[in-house]
């Protein structure tokens, strides 16, 4: 699992940072969260395939993090592209974005598959081979979204030496990977743990932007590997954060050590901020494993926390 | 008249080009002509002041032309805007405009004049001390509209030394400067010609794009001294271009001879083309002072032609 971070400013761009965008990488699988006016631009900038992009996720309809929408797609269909692509985002969205494309003349060749992100609950929304995502409620001045990237539990690792040991056949293979002993010609019981090795460990990635503190929050991301909260904010500024429904370096950290997060990626920093390093360290007093987001890096998710547990 | 690129691709923008946006400089005042995704970002590498763009002429609604147009006004109305805007785009986009800007949650803080871009025939949109601005309709797959921004001639500059030597009160100078004689007050008639040097010749520049060849195209920007036109394909192209309403090299470079241009820079580049210098090579054939859009670079439009008078 690997994010690339396309976009971490707020609302306003600086000439360092685009608007909201992040790439989630799982098995040569991409998914776009938010879309921010030049992702596409930052996409070709981090050489990364839009052709491997069939899910995007949009948080919210504030337009630094849906504003880039309408070129991708136009992209997309002038690149030829004819798979259908799933897109999740609020509701309300749906007659809109019909609306919108029609009126800026897009034909588009391919299907998008609307699906209406809904609910004061967490809901599975996405399920495939290798993950599941889940969405939540935030808690902004519109309507607004977070996702929980969940890895399954990975099947088990058969040590090669043991099949020709024991004579296993090829089609029981695939129960032994999930878990089962086998049984000999003769009788014998071999446990599964003499015939496999324990599989990396599922990580998982949660995106909360944009959102104000509120302490359900945790709940709907308890355990996350990787947290991604946004802190438009320094921890001075409580007053504006709340006004405007954003979030404080302090909130972000509280919200990552509430749900026993194991890392937090913060980021959608306002433009008052040149040196992002301050609010990350802000975030280290409550929250010491936290990083911010950085326009054009990525990360492996699995490294990350990896790096983090040696540290400790 | 200072013209900047800020983006010179066609509908796909590559890596080192974004979608169409020129910014005209006139008198520190600053025209947005079109305004594709990215624009925002561009006008900061570039630093030009936001402050100072108090009209934004849109030549159609297609995403490459307009697609940056609600980040840009966000931007504004964040960074404190209290001027009013004046928007310039076809007719039917009033209402859309009001329709996206709920619909993204956009409540801008200052004021939008809308005005209307309609006609068969070239219209005067704009006046100010130093230039007009006139629209013309172009020829495309939908409504879109050119525009030819003109330098009003200049006043007379007055020699220094007369006004000592004649004794010429300052209430006169005005007069002289628009071109009249002066009468010493013994009854003796100086000649406007003793009295004061030719000014800078008025330039002009039009914005043609997206379009496919017309004639009646050249008359709408005779004599222009630059003309912007789009070539988004090389010569061979022809049937495509024709198909898709767009123009080749050649029909760029044939519109500015028919014009009598004094020079001509071509854009709009489809993104086949990597090395746009051989799309000039083949304007030149036609009409030798040809120069491509790059993004980011600015042209002095009156130093542009002088050099290339001298070249002559």
């Amino acid at each position: 699992m690997k994010l690339t971070i396309l976009g971490s400013s707020s609302a306003l761009p600086t000439s360092g940072r685009y608007p909201s965008a992040h790439v989630l990488s799982v098995h040569e699988r991409l998914f776009l969260i938010d879309c921010g006016e030049g992702t596409q631009m930052q996409l070709r900038r981090c050489k990364i395939k839009l052709g491997k992009i069939n899910n995007i996720f949009i948080s919210h309809l504030h337009g630094d993090h849906i504003f880039g929408l309408y070129g991708l797609l136009s992209t997309f269909s002038l690149m030829g592209r004819e798979n259908p692509l799933n897109l999740y985002a609020p509701e309300n969205y749906h007659i809109m974005l019909n609306s919108h494309l029609n009126d800026f003349d897009i034909d588009l060749n391919f299907q998008i598959d609307f699906k209406p992100l809904k609910g004061k609950n967490p809901i599975q929304i996405y399920e495939d081979k290798y993950i599941t995502v889940t969405s939540f409620p935030l808690k902004h001045r519109i309507e607004a979204y977070g996702f929980l990237f969940r890895e399954k539990p990975a099947e088990r690792n058969i040590i090669r030496e043991r099949i020709t040991e024991y004579d296993i056949p090829v089609a029981k293979i695939p129960a032994i990977k999930q878990g089962s002993d086998f049984v000999t010609t003769d009788g014998r019981i071999i446990k599964n743990s003499d015939l496999t090795l324990d599989p990396e460990k599922p990580v998982s990635y949660a995106y909360c932007s944009d959102t104000a503190y509120f302490r359900r929050l945790a709940g709907f991301v308890k355990n996350v590997d990787l947290l991604y909260h946004e802190a438009t904010f320094d921890k001075s500024m409580t007053d504006l954060a709340k006004q405007t429904f954003h979030s404080t370096t302090t909130d972000a950290a509280k919200t990552a050590m509430e749900a026993s997060a194991k890392a937090l990626i913060i980021g959608h920093f306002s433009s008052r901020y040149n040196d992002v390093y301050t609010l990350v360290d802000e975030a280290k007093e409550i929250f010491p494993s936290t990083i911010p987001a950085i326009d054009g890096a990525t990360y492996d998710i699995r490294e990350l926390i990896r790096a983090d547990q040696t540290k400790e």
